[in-house]
């Protein structure tokens, strides 16, 4: 039978799992190890405050102080990667609310329409039209509002191609195949988008090379495969080629990039190599203004889309760092460790306090944790949780929240200042002077952020 | 007569902005100063790609690049001040949809409403039904999110008093003074949200901390006073008492931080000491599950909410950079200058490029582009506009974005490797060679970050 906090987890993770999930449950001898892997990653999810037991019961995404910092840190590599180290790609921020039509999906002052409603008497036609005018679209993607954005861009770039915008901003779709849902039900996604313009002769290259660049970049915050631990490699992140047939207009390219996860594949980013139809479409008439210059030719760009669902690749980085590692000297079978990326995780350092006077110690603690604050160094304050935990199983609480470095304070510190440091990767414990520490935790965070 | 972009504008800034105006165009003589500030700055925003001409058609901000990145900034500032500096803050990322029924503005698949209604024939009752069914509500503020995360929380800090739950979200307003709006028209804002959980015995005494702290920190960014500049004082930003007496209740005490805009005070951030009813109606009949210690006490905490408009904030900050220099050498009168401080300026250099061989100097102007980017630090490449700039309107174009250093790559720099500097507060330009201007950068802005 599956655990109750794996039933739970359905709503939030999607359908594929949840048919992974009971498929598993009924052929539990030949299926146990994913399933396994799957049940404790959300039970470490929810212990170590990744994700809120909360959101469970809506499709959208809760997430815990530990949660919050790594998708931030998520969001923050890619934008690095996708704007701030390029010169030709512009950062934007639009509106949740859109002009165009087309979204299903939107906003509305119920009180607006109640009082509307109670008014008078009406016929469907009128009562939805009332409905209608009281409400606003709301965006299901990014794309539309980086296309509304491209005339003033050109501006930025004297009307010469390529160039790109890039956003990350909160959608909101309806999932219309229901599932354990009433139908038409909404769900909000942190949706990552470059737009990029380009001349429709180097359009083919431009989206082989933006796909090479988005899988290399899901890839490099990829831990290192370790000899000795169930290592998922790199090779998780794959690529993926995708066609559109549904169109009047032809057929569309698309590449998907895609995460194995442990019940099967799923999407985190797509690019689609749109032509200029949708351009054309948000400026209907006015071709003129679109023109842009492509070496001495003038031409209508075409527009590659690369849109990710970073709360899925949040996910995907999740369980990518899960590693058991075999433990031969202890009396407990495996360790679990969450191996993330030291750019990414969201814990840098936990301070705990070992055996000794409570409240000198915790003096002690209280110090270096501002230390550490001031510097920009993520520390949680271990020494706060008043349950005493035993050396094993405080690394192991360190271990699941992904922590790089746990620092110990006790006795010994308030003797010669010596503290106890354990690295999470090669789980060796080595003593070093308090007015050491700082320094070491500096340069080291300093070293991963340039890998 | 007003000009044409002071008009547009009035439905992003607000009615308070717009009464000025229309008052200050009747009055034109008598306070025409404080307009042509206003009229000043909402062309430079327009021009210099803080926000976008766009956004003047809807209540919502969409912003430029320049404007994308001075908001990431200030959000990035309030964090850190709010969170990562600070050991009993925790960040936390809730739903835009809320389980409270209190919100009027919701969320709905039209599509669904739109099958549903022609389905059938209908009363009024059975229709607010229908919708009410297929829609959700939506937060306006981020109080409720927090309040429902308070018990997970409480293992964070084994119920030890005091702590916080922040949070920087999207929230949905609807305005019900309707000023050339339908009524019931809603808005977009990037809402801050400190919740502090106290004992009531303090919540007083942290009711003026946190006040004096928020005050500070808006304070904080301030650009230095300059003898010869219209220096708008950090004495703009100030602290006034505010009382809620509309309750069952009793009274609840608040706090505001104001910012003097030219047409008037508006509220920047709110605190208000909400004692502990909000928590109690949230977990209603669960009281011992609220419980925290307080030393040796059990008690239920009091909660102090402090919530911040951020897009208002960063309107703030640039109305507050926004200087006027005199001229004594040239024919401009006057010069302006947007002296934003440099951990929030969203542009910290400029490479542009002065006579000379074209294609060679692009070459080195690229050069160091990469090199800049690679390092991290926010570069506009300038040299990409075509259009030919004499130095005087480059570097008013330069002032007017916030940039601090503009680089010039010049005939000389291909000679001998030297570059002209110029600095944005101190208008001195400076030669220095192409090996050291990097260092030079990279020191600058390190030392701007730990003022």
């Amino acid at each position: 039978m599956l655990p109750l906090y794996c039933r739970k987890r359905i709503l939030l993770l999607g359908e594929n799992l949840s048919r992974y999930l009971q498929h598993s449950s009924k052929h539990n001898a030949t299926t146990g190890d994913g399933c396994d892997q799957v049940s404790l990653l959300l039970r470490l999810c929810e212990e170590r405050h990744f994700i809120s037991p909360d959101a469970f019961h809506t499709r959208t995404c809760v997430y815990g102080p530990l949660g919050t910092e790594l998708k931030k840190n998520i969001l923050e590599q890619w934008w690095t990667a996708a704007t701030r180290s390029r010169a030709r790609v512009f950062g934007i921020n639009t509106s949740v609310h859109t002009r165009t039509c087309k979204e299903s999906v939107m906003i509305v002052n119920y009180r607006t329409v109640q009082e509307n409603l109670q008014q008078d008497s009406f016929t469907t036609e009128e009562a939805l039209r009332l409905f209608f005018q009281n409400s606003m679209s709301v965006r299901s993607n990014l794309l539309q509002g980086a296309l509304q954005q491209y005339i003033q861009a050109l501006e930025l770039v004297s009307r010469k191609l390529p160039f790109g915008l890039a956003e990350i901003g909160l959608c909101h779709q309806s999932n219309d195949q229901s599932f354990g849902h009433s139908p038409g039900c909404l769900s909000e996604v942190t949706e990552s988008s470059l737009v990029w313009f380009c001349s429709p002769r180097t359009s083919s290259q431009w989206m082989d090379y933006w796909a090479r660049q988005r899988l290399q970049w899901w890839r490099k915050v990829q831990p290192d495969a370790d000899i000795d631990c169930f290592a998922l490699g790199p090779s998780d992140f794959s690529l993926c080629d995708v066609v559109d047939k549904d169109l009047k207009d032809g057929t569309l390219r698309g590449i998907k990039v895609l995460y194995k996860f442990p019940w099967g594949l799923e999407t985190l980013e797509t690019l689609w190599s749109l032509g200029n139809t949708e351009l054309q479409k948000t400026y209907q008439g006015t071709h003129s203004k679109l023109q842009c210059r492509d070496g001495r030719k003038v031409v209508v760009p075409h527009v590659i889309s690369i849109s990710g669902d970073m709360d899925k690749g949040m996910l995907a980085y999740l369980f990518n760092s899960l590693k058991q590692l075999k433990k031969t000297d202890s009396k407990q079978k495996q360790q679990t460790v969450l191996k993330l990326h030291p750019t990414l995780t969201p814990v840098k350092v936990a301070l705990d306090m070992g055996r000794g006077s409570n409240s000198e110690l915790r003096q002690v603690c209280e110090g270096l944790l501002q230390e550490f604050l001031e510097e920009g160094i993520p520390t949680w304050p271990g020494y706060l949780d008043t349950l005493p935990l035993s050396l094993e199983n405080l690394h192991t609480k360190y271990d699941e929240m992904g922590v790089l470095f746990t620092v110990l304070v006790s006795e010994t510190t308030l003797k010669n200042g010596l503290l106890l440091v354990r690295n999470r990767d090669t789980t060796i414990r080595e003593t070093m002077h308090i007015t050491e520490i700082k320094g070491f935790l500096l340069r080291y965070m300093y070293a991963s952020e340039n890998l």
